[in-house]
């Protein structure tokens, strides 16, 4: 009998730790290339994702940073190098370019103008669904100060932070799915 | 006694639901470059995992749709600028480009005269073989609409379907391994 | 009393095969790309893992195999075309270009000088670091006989080893997390 209570004392040591260990119902993604294409594939999955899953964390580092900028917020920049930088690249959703087929413009434009045509949301469209729905976002900021972007130039969003590696790989090692985009 | 048998029945319970939510031995593949290299690379590794997993599921989205166009069918399209997308979107896997040193098709022929000198299969024989071991291949909806393409233009291929983000986030959060490629 | 005893070892057997399956706190990453900024990506992601997670593995692959080439090794090349292919691929991480922005090598100049000026390693200092906390590297012996490369030219590394995509497979069934770069 003893033998019995202390078998089901180890089975339910055993289990608890195997729960304490289960990943959770969440996706986290490493959104790195600030192309319009791939910003598009990780906000239709993030949104896809936040229908279906407990919970959704996207990270935005190195050219996936310029994504979040807002065109209409201006910030002096004191760095020479931060502020070329930033000039070069895209000011926010509205300015991304294809990763392929891009064409000066010609391409991005084109797509654009089908995704209108056959009902495809937009990325700002994508993007504010993503924040009702809960999605969180995290800036990495290293990415922010290599760039030499300041929060402060980012848009508005529910649920956004700043973070580190350390910050996705916690989130990573807790989540059913994780991709790099 | 009935102590120990209601605890039994508890412990049965957690580990009835651990079981349940235990991913199964699959991987899932997005397929959203449609450059030759990427591709390659795509089913280098779902044909190596279906010798080694229980079950493998590519999901061909965006620029990977393309991939599976059969240049062979020959389809009418009435909406223009789906015409004009087609038109300038690679025509099937041996249309593709490398994402590198593609320099106006010299260095993809290269590397397809590299790759057949070394024996490393083509991209063709590694469809046919994926195939023939059961790796399941869903089209994006949403981009064959975005892309004008329809399921008539497509290859023949043993298990192909057509599906949406949902089936992809639905299979990811039973796979092992999810890749965004 | 028989009756229970057959419960609990039936549990344990069930707990047993759970355990089993469960994966390791480990990180696997596929290195694809050979741009900068992506291996950059790749060597933060991997040496914040390995203070974070028991093991992490690179899969060094495809463009992603001529990072790893040393400088300073100089062997000869029978191939005429494994020689050309040699010299067109960039000789090491100290010669790799950013996937956007390169602008014929002035971006990847600013962005390693922004680098510095920030105190964000460069890419040899991650690699050493990397190499010190035990990620392993595996290199594609498939790529590698593609491009040509030898292991002789391959930078001098504690944790290094040749394997194919099955070798991937195996470990990325046991991972936590698996990126594709």
């Amino acid at each position: 009998m003893n033998n019995l209570e202390q078998k089901i004392k180890e089975l339910e040591q055993r289990v608890d730790l195997i729960e304490t260990n289960q990943p959770d119902d969440k996706l986290s993604v490493v959104v790195f290339s600030g192309d319009l294409d791939k910003t598009l594939a990780a906000f239709i999955i993030a949104t896809g994702a936040s229908a279906m899953y407990d919970e959704v964390v996207m990270f935005f580092t190195f050219w996936g940073t310029a994504v979040l900028r807002d065109l209409k917020k201006k910030i002096k920049k004191e760095d020479i190098m931060a502020a070329m930088f930033g000039k070069m690249l895209p000011k926010g959703s509205s300015k991304l370019g294809l990763s392929k087929m891009h064409m000066a413009g010609i391409g991005t434009a084109m797509m654009k103008s089908l995704m209108k045509k056959k009902g495809v949301m937009s990325l700002e469209e994508l993007m504010k669904i993503a924040g009702e729905a809960g999605v969180k976002i995290v800036i990495c900021e290293m990415s922010m100060n290599l760039m030499g972007f300041k929060l402060e130039e980012m848009i508005d969003y529910p649920n956004l932070s700043l973070g580190g590696v350390a910050k996705f790989l916690q989130e990573a090692a807790s989540s059913k799915v994780s991709l790099f985009i």
